[in-house]
């Protein structure tokens, strides 16, 4: 790996002063003055061809013999106390990282109660979404549940109805997995051509994160069901009263009823104090506030499974109940957000993942999909989860078009956008997990385009 | 599972009038002025039911003939907006969560900047800690540090001395891994017997996240070691400049410079912008803030691993060097801040940890250790990292001692408190790992003790 780092714009050998400086520096036998005086020199060489390095040339040093130019040469926090540990009981990103939060389309929605707000993608790292930053989709605004008032109801065809309160809940076996939550819609803006200049709206309508809770079956098996059921209706406690037909198979097999999300109880705007996952379907289908399942022997065909989350094909009609979210992959390190910084070495970085089980397979391109190179998938490789994949990459300089490209563990390919619409047509807002291209332009910026 | 969940005290059978509202509820097809009301009678029985469920007793529907004096019949989140999804760009825990913090304790050290606050394990579920209850032990409080200031230089036994500035790193080659972190003082307090009446401050010096960053063997591969290399020294960039020596063969596998936490960059208090990770030993050798990176062929017996972070023996002595965690355990689903209410079915659960490598089987006793039974282990065993171990118990409502005991993949075992006294003695501070007794009173309250 490290013979493919370069060491000219990445990071860079000292020349003779910085090396006097900075050898200098000892962890003690110094008097306090003196390791003052030393601490202070090895900054100034620090800052000054640090500087260099952002300017795009190498060994620069012109600042180190004009240290007025330079930022302090102490930096303000190795010489003052820091934050005490009462400071902060729940704490907080930096203050430096403000720009990496959620962000919602004004034209998109008429309120911003049923609205979207997305995942900044390309500033997330790993695998693991943190709570703070994962996507939110409402129907009816993020609901605000006491959880003591909170109930959940099992009902229809069972052989004992059942009320649940959170703490019986809590009480219960539970399991934890970590899975990908993505919504249907996600990258629905895509269907008609490139629209959006940033990979935070392209594909931020997925978090991944580890959920903890009661395995739906536990408590259906609890309730008992009768001979003739084979649907369940779950229905949230928002103003929306959110509800989604889902079938028997799904429920007795991965579907949790989920109280807490990476460790600590749900977000308000997660579902707080319960929700459920149906791990790998569209997102919507893990009604949020869940109050309420009702066993059946039909689907319901609610205006969330008729009206909306149906894909309409260029023959008029409309295909519907196309739960799983298909194989899916973006590079995330090289995107609108994140532009290349002159020429030289790169890590290619992004996320994969199927509705379908676990990730085998992502290949990288760097020619618009004429040749694929293999990428080191890196991590943990779980099911219905987002796994990262990684490739070292060297830029020349010139225009390129990246690209991505899953395979899962039941052998599908991730399609290219022609070959998507060659069966499905442009009409559709859902399940769009068609190849992206980024345009990486010589000056380092990158833009989202369609391949025709 | 199901059959050894408790139909009283957890989950409740509904009565005639209950179920008559029940079923009224259904997904559409009516008015909307006859869902409203039907809706209201489902939540007036919901409540009613739960309030007696809590109250311990079983299918009391006393108050369902008084609605006056049950909480509203329609939540107030069911039939208003709720918030829009540009109120939180940044997302926080529920107003209802506000207990769930970090805390420290006021007496144990004399300023609140060279302290320790403590993770809620109690509150916790799974394996990943959110970044906002991660546990915070500075020496000089936490710098606030500005990441395009910041550098790291490697220097000392190596063919090219370096300087890196954040969006070097940012660009190289990089890893994530799910590890634990520890404070080699985790359950220190209690050296000298049972002390402190909360799980937080027994054994919340500790955390596990997704850590991404470069391998440290990246770097140093880049720099080039010189023959004589032996020893690594590690340097803060906080007032205290916390310093830890390591060794060489340590800095070679499995360490990584880490920028990111959790998907996100580090938090200010975890070492934002870089910190050192040295998967599974103690936990200050993982510099936060690390600035500095010296290559040697001998230790530097700073203060941090002479007159601190060392384990004084009977005989007088100081062990030193003793860098690993060792293999522990705890059940945190019971404990002094999860008292018991009520007899009846409850989840055993906690967390088992090693530097050595993967748990391998983890036992719990609830008769203070004369007999065990295997927990199960769920989800992903990963290397150093927090397993979940997890035991279905029915509680008859008398006095328990529970434990539990870890077993690493080098087949160690946890040793009781009276085992690691008799080699250790009572005048260490740090690498305490014994088996810890929780002592459920018969009110369900549940103290911490030691058995002699």
């Amino acid at each position: 790996m490290a013979d493919q780092v370069d060491s000219q714009g990445k990071s860079k050998m000292l020349n003779g002063t910085q090396k006097a400086n900075a050898s200098a520096v000892t962890a003690g036998g110094m008097s306090t003055e003196t390791v003052a005086m030393d601490r202070r020199r090895f900054l100034v060489a620090g800052a000054a061809a640090g500087g260099a390095v952002m300017a795009g040339t190498v060994g620069g040093v012109a600042h180190a013999a004009n240290p007025e130019n330079l930022p302090p040469n102490v930096p303000e926090w190795s010489h003052v106390l820091g934050a005490a540990v009462d400071d902060a009981p729940y704490g907080l990103p930096s203050p430096f990282e403000s720009h990496v939060v959620r962000r919602n389309v004004e034209w998109l929605t008429s309120t911003t109660q049923a609205s979207i707000n997305f995942t900044p993608l390309a500033n997330l790292h790993g695998i693991i979404t943190p709570n703070g930053l994962c996507f939110c989709r409402h129907h009816g605004g993020a609901a605000a549940v006491n959880p003591e008032d909170h109930r959940l109801i099992i009902h229809g065809l069972v052989d004992r109805e059942l009320i649940f309160t959170m703490e019986d809940l809590l009480r219960m076996p539970s399991v934890s997995r970590i899975h990908f939550l993505e919504c249907a819609a996600n990258g629905g803006m895509e269907w008609r051509g490139a629209q959006m200049e940033a990979l935070q709206f392209t594909h931020g309508m997925i978090n991944c994160c580890e959920w903890t809770g009661v395995s739906l079956k536990t408590v259906l098996d609890q309730a008992g069901l009768k001979p003739k059921a084979k649907w369940l209706l779950a229905e949230g406690a928002d103003a929306s009263g959110m509800t989604r037909s889902i079938p028997l198979e799904k429920a007795l097999g991965d579907c949790i009823l989920v109280y807490a999300q990476n460790g600590e109880m749900l977000r308000p705007e997660q579902g707080y104090p319960l929700r459920l996952l149906v791990p790998g379907w569209e997102g919507n289908m893990s009604i949020k506030w869940l109050r309420r399942i009702e066993v059946g022997d039909q689907p319901w065909h609610t205006r969330e499974e008729s009206s909306k989350y149906t894909d309409l094909m260029p023959s008029g009609e409309a295909r519907r109940f196309t739960w799983r979210q298909e194989t899916n992959s973006v590079i995330t390190s090289v995107a609108p957000e994140r532009p290349l910084n002159g020429k030289g070495f790169y890590e290619l970085s992004g996320v994969a993942w199927t509705g379908s089980g676990k990730i085998k397979r992502v290949d990288i391109s760097t020619d618009g999909g004429r040749n694929w190179t293999t990428a080191q998938i890196s991590g943990p490789v779980l099911d219905k989860s987002l796994t990262r994949f990684r490739m070292p990459w060297r830029w020349n300089g010139e225009e390129v078009l990246l690209q991505s490209r899953a395979m899962d563990e039941t052998g599908y390919v991730q399609p290219t956008f022609a070959q998507l619409r060659s069966t499905r047509g442009i009409w559709s807002i859902y399940h769009r997990h068609a190849i992206q291209t980024w345009l990486v332009r010589s000056s380092g910026e990158v833009e989202n385009v369609q391949l025709s």
